[in-house]
């Protein structure tokens, strides 16, 4: 069974946390343990884990990603949004964690964050869980 | 079973969609739910999801690569391929993937591109497929 | 079942070698054909796939990512080391490989890298193996 879990994100750059969503997903599925696969099934958005404590953390990596991947830069492609394909890219379009007794395995400080690079925009994340 | 995809490539970088490819051997596998991973058992080329209607896209990323990783740097590596080992691991060396109703679940615009960046060589893939 | 390694890194920026330990976890498990996850529970490291043969293109990904994530650039976050967890982020904290005849199945060059970027410390990653 393929999850589908609808995001909405309301800026160009916007990275929303969604652990506790995919957390519901993986109670919901009734796995205790397992493995959990997240799939962003765009081009322009990406699938990251990082620190959720302080929000500062993930406004330098937007930032850093914009410093690295210039918004113009003599691209070819004609819809102007390279730079969001190319840091969905470099950021990847999956993730793949562990259950535990019915919970994500994640250190202390990570969280799972949707990566908009081309908003704002209605999206959607697939989910699996398989059972050990 | 574990599946072997052999890939040529034709310049130094060279990003091959192959998509078909792996839609090909997932029918051969027989599996209709279930999950497909992808692994390159290469060091200077990787595996990436992106945009394959317009092929300016991949055009983009290869350039902005270019960009973020120059051809000549001080690097130790004495084979001169230094910037192709990094990039490899900018890109990844594995995809994973959903499959349903037989066919891999990919979004509208999204395609699978080997990407080499040392070429011109002889490559191949490695490809499982489980089922639910 | 999930196996927890601890790895200790040495410095800052500190890239190990674990290609072995997690061969040792492999055949631990007993798993003949399968798949090996890894996974990073920390923020600020992550691991990777690529050449230990010569450890100078180990050294030269380090001095690239160095490169392209100034240590210092007005990042927000008050800890100081915002350029550990974008390094983290851009090499991704998890790995997918196939396991066949009891060995995991790499590359003639590759090998398996723990990637510290905010050493040194005392680390983790918690690997699972899966059977066919």
């Amino acid at each position: 069974m393929i999850y589908k879990v609808d995001i909405k994100t309301i800026s160009r750059v916007d990275f929303k946390d969604i652990t506790r969503r995919v957390n519901e997903i993986v109670a919901k599925s009734g796995v205790i343990n397992g493995i959990c696969y997240i799939y962003v099934p765009h081009t322009t958005a990406g699938v990251m884990i990082n620190e959720h404590a302080d929000p500062d953390v993930v406004r330098d990596i937007e930032a850093q990603l914009d410093a690295m991947v210039p918004q113009h830069s003599g691209y070819r492609h004609r819809e102007g949004n390279s730079p969001a394909h190319i840091k969905a890219t470099l950021i990847g379009d999956s993730e793949t964690l562990f259950v535990e007794e019915g919970r994500l395995v994640l250190g202390t400080w990570q969280g799972i964050f949707f990566a908009e690079f081309d908003g704002p925009r209605s999206r959607h994340i697939f989910i699996k869980i398989t059972s050990d």
